[in-house]
């Protein structure tokens, strides 16, 4: 009898239909032979409801009181969720963050889990029960209540498998897995069946959207066997793991890309040693996330930095920079809007050292001019215009084979 | 500088606009130099609503999981009251019923208070916060959560300003006070300046609604200073208190009254020692609440039992009478509906023993035939046909002098 964690998102518990749904997942599974913990997140738009309940009283909500008021969000659908499954004859009982012994940093609305007492859910599993668990929200030593920020729910589950010492972890979502790119811009995409946490790990955080890069982190960390599968469909999902075998001729597994990203070039700053860090510490303090960074010598003593924002950014970082240009000595700023990024990930990279010259051939050979390159071990992002985004990603996902993989059925 | 508890009910906060007006009104006892705990219950119909969507999902929902959902209700309501007052630049901090230590027994859905550590709010005061209290719930010594059942709210805001020794605790209501009658019906009703918590508890059993009796129990048990008066109007309220100074000349002081009564009949049971106790323990059993209950002895041996219930339960309790007919030993059941109960209420007829006498030749001069009679040392109730529930009202509140009190100005 192994130990299994679920978790379903807000699409997948959307309404009362749904939850009966999870609720039939959950029973298979249990009958199955196995024992079950449930993580899910609030009901699909009830976050919105409750952000905008607050937005008709205030304009700036302390961190605090909305942890207070989305918290209530997950402890409808474990509520509704146990009761489902107590409905078709199964002991089920649902446990808030603090009762689950969630604990976190006292730090509100993008709290770190910090320490997790098992116990209080073991004790439910010896005794047969299946636990639902609130995801996304946990409690400070204070008895403050907290939430995780965004894909908190994700790391909820992840982190009580790791803890529980599950036998896997599997993500419910509203697509049936990890594929080579986001099939609805590129039709050729393909499931995968199995991936590397560091690749899902640069998929994540290139923003492919399926899990958060927090909780792959976590799952990396712990060494936490992840399954991405669809809470619709009954179909084979995609697995997360140290070692991938499937596939294994593959050189790039995954292709991500991201529109309205913008290219600022701060020019002609003083060549010193603390430049660099003065610059992107102020943008840091000022919460302004900063993506690419380039640096380009001009001459001896000045330099050329490029970075890359969101567009939405790009205000508030002309501000900053203009705020602090007599701190900086930089001369002048350039900018460059209507850009997207395109990235190739893929742990073969490692022994293949031509893959992003490859890359930068296929784009080339298109005619797709390449404004910033940035590379690890395992991916290769580019900043293109954004009018050739998707041409640039079809092209990419053609010449690296992903159009061909096949799918075998694997046992998750 | 003194401590007061408010208490704002589910109409008071049911909506956006509404939970800013309270505010206001918390903000206005703050400026008077009071230290300020508030009591608040969930929005409006909220509910309601959490109740639809359980009953989508079940007809018998386990009441752990029914306290689990609707405490989200009040948690909702806390945050946004305190984000209200934080807009207005005061310090608020919402607290849930397990965080603001507010302990139960070990009962779902209808649990009592057993303890509350005060520390927990108190040290928010000495900071010079406003706290913002979850009404309606608590938390188990197994950090379960329990709600308090119907007017929960009530005693939770009574059971703090009992423990913190509060200087009164404000209950506000959609209602300007407490009535000699209920306004809507008896169009003469007179608001009250105040009234005894033995005169209340009276009012409040016999289905009063403005104020549960529970709350009142605990408010006489702990001598805690009451008053009911409007969130919505500014105006004094009723004052409840152990001795009543205003009015004193009046015998009685309030008048309940309630339809969908049913009458039950039990007839020929043998007049034995544990009869009468057998047949009440059994309906107890089944969660049977009976009112009022009168016995005769038709002849030597046998003897005929006669109780009220709401009218709703008849069904249930015919069933369960017919089931138990041979243990209980009785020969027939007879029942009459569409009856109702009125009841008068006054601790002056503790000193003016013909109030009781007084009643009935009110009713029998206008031709109402009384069909059953309980009485308490503050209180005679009748019960009579539903059709001359209204008449007997207005003519014992005119025979009673109520529709002329003079209702000054008291220091609430």
């Amino acid at each position: 009898m192994g130990l299994v964690v679920q978790k379903f998102g807000g699409t997948s518990v959307g309404s009362i239909e749904r939850i009966k749904n999870v609720a039939n997942r959950v029973i298979d599974t249990v009958q199955n032979g196995d024992k079950v913990v449930v993580v899910v997140s609030a009901m699909g738009k009830s976050t919105d409801q409750l952000v905008s309940m607050a937005s008709g009283i205030t304009k700036k909500p302390s961190n605090r009181e909305m942890d207070m008021l989305l918290s209530t969000g997950e402890q409808v659908t474990i509520s509704l969720l146990a009761m489902a499954l107590q409905e078709q004859g199964y002991e089920a009982v649902s446990l808030t963050g603090w009762q689950a012994g969630i604990y976190t940093e006292a730090c509100h609305s993008n709290a770190r889990i910090s320490n997790f007492q098992e116990k209080k859910i073991s004790k439910h599993l010896a005794e047969g029960k299946i636990a639902i668990v609130a995801g996304f929200q946990g409690v400070t030593n204070d008895n403050e209540i907290t939430t995780l920020g965004r894909g908190g729910s994700d790391t909820t589950a992840v982190a009580l498998a790791a803890g529980l010492n599950a036998d896997r972890c599997d993500i419910f979502t509203d697509v049936t897995g990890v594929f080579t790119t986001d099939p609805r811009v590129v039709k050729e995409a393909r499931k995968l069946n199995s991936i590397s946490y560091d690749e899902m790990l640069e998929l994540a955080n290139l923003g492919a959207g399926v899990l958060h890069p927090r909780a792959v982190e976590f799952a990396k960390n712990y060494q936490v066997k992840l399954t991405v599968r669809s809470s619709m469909v009954e179909e084979e999902g995609t697995m997360i793991e140290e070692e991938v075998s499937v596939e294994e001729n593959l050189v790039v597994r995954g292709l991500a890309f991201e529109s309205n990203v913008t290219k600022i070039s701060v020019c002609n700053m003083p060549n010193n040693l603390s430049g660099l860090s003065n610059l992107f510490t102020t943008l840091a303090a000022n919460n302004i996330n900063v993506d690419i960074i380039i640096q380009n010598v001009s001459d001896s003593e000045n330099t050329n930095i490029s970075f890359s924002i969101h567009s939405e950014k790009l205000a508030e970082t002309l501000d900053v920079l203009e705020e602090n240009k007599s701190e900086l000595q930089f001369e002048e700023i350039r900018y460059e809007t209507g850009l997207s990024k395109v990235s190739i990930v893929g742990s073969g990279m490692i022994s293949n050292p031509g893959v992003a010259g490859q890359m930068f051939k296929v784009l080339s050979d298109q005619g797709i001019f390449i404004k910033m390159v940035s590379t690890s071990e395992i991916k290769v992002s580019t900043v293109l215009d954004q009018s050739d985004m998707v041409k640039a990603v079809e092209v990419l996902h053609e010449a690296f084979d992903l159009s061909n993989i096949k799918t075998p059925q694997v046992n998750a």
